[in-house]
């Protein structure tokens, strides 16, 4: 007996050559936590199935995965707006952070999770501080993470030891569904002996490393005059290369970075509204892309990008590349869906085995209502999902195996509960005080 | 007695010097088709209303205006992806409006106006064919709208003298819901004469002109090579300026034309949404503004827009100003959420009617729920309107007094028939004849 029967939904299918198609009236069918058919309607007994949920011909398509993110950051948003990247970090967003205690991670890391869940994102990359408390939410909401303590070089070896403590006491738990790695900040906030420690730790672990680096030209511009490398090349010489690696923003990336990055493999979260934002410039999405370089799908933290919201960033990834090419004909719709789903899965580190509705991946997917005015007519189901879904079009949330959202309502999670313990801190949370901050921004 | 109370609502107070606060806890009373008062919860006794709605904390705020659309052409939505302009209108659009025949705008039209009262828009400055249709659709859903027959000089003056009648039969109809004007294409595609023709013929009539004039900074420089003076420029000189203009896009604008337009009160409709799609630049909005001119929100058609989302508008306003002058502390919060009210209603032509929450205007407001997961912990209800709400968080719709929806259920229109009536029509509208366009785009 299988566990669970979607009945006539209408799949997309993303084929590795980055065509989109979709296989209209047919059935997903679920076992323990992975997929074990997808096969047209009518052939499948539903008596047969622990559970039947009738999709009504709603998309089905893989769960939305978002590549790098500080999650728990949510509890701060709506705190730092209109202003410069150097006040963002420096004014708000670190005085900020001294506030935290590590119930507001495992709260906020819930709230965040609630809204991701809501907007069919199933797995997420999150860079943070005490990341027990994350991962506790993780487990209970269900989803999927690679959870990475955020680490300063200015924090020495103890920060490195409890990092290794981390992901010894937690990768591999939740049936799977935790991941962690190594997350030094950046190369601007840990020098290179501290970057080439945590390279060390990372192998004796075998987990990778999650890092920001030439988030905007002005750090490759600091790093070349300071010391004739580029932020990239300080990453190769450091060793991190040498694990598998994700690369948040590389706004900055310079044409000599390319090889670098496609030789080791390395990812790039890409987070278009904060950069939007932030006016920190366009990503080179396209060239990286034409080195083979993987680009997932993020959306940065709540600070500065305001939603966890997945299908708004993919939305705005491919109509910035159009913007930024001159062309509305650059990063069509089967490439922006290839990105938000097999390419963000690689990215992710689990290319075989998300990202795809295939048999015997694993059972992370959402049901996506196109029936509603603001999609309709449906002449395309692929341009709907790229330029008119929005969170609340998802309908259904399942991740491995298991129904996270049905009908809108969340089952894992209690959101009345996590509103009000959240909110109850919110004037802690609020406060700056001179001088007090976790960091200095000065690349 | 008066006829609505909103009671106990959050509501959104945009200054005339462009500052933006809540007033917390107020109550909103209206009579009849006006606002009538804004006052602390707990003054009005709710047995003097015929009808009271519990707010329970929602913020209240105007209803929003799309100052540019072609709201019927819902009804090629998703056809014409990832294509150059030229393309998108020489080998998509003029062919595919070349099957349109009146009841599709009649349909088409509710359609439209469905997806913008669930998204919170209650007034459109409409632009395009068999208008009668369009003008008995908003009749029926019971918003505002301002509408104009598109024309175009190779119909001549059989074009101009059908407009005129249905500036007659249609101008203040509807209890003053509709207005209407001249809708002359474009100068690259309506001659001088043809222009002049249309001034004299608005002067008469007592209405305002809505056209499209330089979209693109392409048609700017052709019109200089090929006549020595810009779009701008030939406006002025046929007396387009002499009535009240809306001018859609102008993105193509120059230093030299400001002057021109801030002279006569020219308003601009800006979508940025298709400026991305598209391709086409980005709109000098931050010149506009420091001129004087007025700038309103818009969506253009659902061809390159996909949605009629003024709140999607609003957002991508916002960022890609930020984005185009390489500051976050440009465009800010308050000055977007004044040119989505006050200033947009400028455009719109009822600036001392609509945009505000006033005593006397006209009760034109929304209530959007702020409760979800996505817009929490509520630090900033002005920073969650611009960055975190979407269609889905308006609850309420109001227009002239009438509650078009209620907790999300649409009052005046019946989505399942106007969906099915569309629907059936899809294969017909969907088609393409070689060579049968209604117009050639060559500017």
């Amino acid at each position: 007996m299988s566990d669970l029967l979607i009945r006539n939904c209408n799949v997309l299918n993303i084929t590795i050559d980055q065509r989109a198609f979709i296989l209209r009236d047919h059935d997903i069918l679920i076992h323990g936590n992975r997929i074990e058919s997808v096969q047209p309607t009518g052939q499948a007994d539903s008596s047969h199935f622990k559970h039947v949920i009738e999709a009504n011909g709603q998309l089905a398509m893989p769960g939305l995965i978002n590549t790098h993110a500080h999650v728990p950051m949510v509890i701060f948003r709506g705190l730092a707006e209109d202003v410069t990247i150097e006040k963002w970090f420096n004014d708000y967003m670190w005085p900020l952070e001294s506030n935290l205690q590590p119930e507001d991670v495992y709260w906020g890391m819930q709230l965040g999770l609630a809204e991701m869940i809501r907007a069919g994102v199933t797995a997420v990359a999150d860079h943070y501080f005490f990341m027990d408390e994350a991962a506790k939410a993780v487990e209970k909401a269900g989803t999927r993470a690679l959870l990475g303590w955020a680490i300063f070089g200015s924090g020495g070896q103890e920060m490195i030891d409890r990092t290794v403590r981390f992901v010894k006491d937690w990768q591999g738990t939740a049936g799977g569904r935790i991941r962690t790695l190594m997350a030094p900040h950046s190369p601007y906030l840990c020098d290179d002996d501290f970057l080439r420690t945590c390279v060390k730790e990372a192998k004796a672990l075998g987990v990778g490393i999650h890092t920001h680096v030439s988030e905007v030209m002005a750090q490759t511009e600091s790093s070349l005059q300071k010391r004739g490398q580029t932020p990239i090349q300080v990453l190769e010489q450091t060793g991190v290369f040498e694990v598998p690696t994700i690369l948040a923003h590389v706004i900055g990336a310079l044409p000599m970075d390319m090889p670098i990055m496609a030789k080791y493999k390395a990812g790039v979260g890409h987070a278009p509204k904060t950069y939007l934002k932030l006016a920190m410039g366009t990503s080179p999405v396209r060239m990286f892309r034409g080195h083979g370089i993987a680009v997932g799908l993020a959306t940065d933290g709540a600070v500065s990008n305001n939603t966890l919201d997945i299908l708004e960033s993919l939305r705005l990834m491919a109509m910035t590349q159009k913007q930024e090419a001159g062309s509305p004909e650059v990063l069509t719709i089967p490439e922006a869906l290839y990105i938000a789903t097999r390419e963000s899965a690689q990215v992710y580190g689990q290319p075989d085995e998300l990202g795809a509705l295939d048999p015997g991946n694993l059972a992370d997917l959402i049901l996506v209502d196109m029936s509603g005015v603001h999609h309709q007519p449906l002449h395309s189901m692929t341009a709907s999902l790229v330029y008119n879904t929005t969170a609340a079009d998802v309908r259904t949330t399942i991740c491995d195996g298991q129904v996270l959202m049905h009908e809108r309502k969340l089952l894992t999670l209690d959101e009345g509960e996590i509103i009000a313990r959240v909110g109850a801190n919110m004037e802690r949370l609020a406060q700056r005080v001179p001088n007090k901050r976790i960091q200095v921004y000065n690349p």
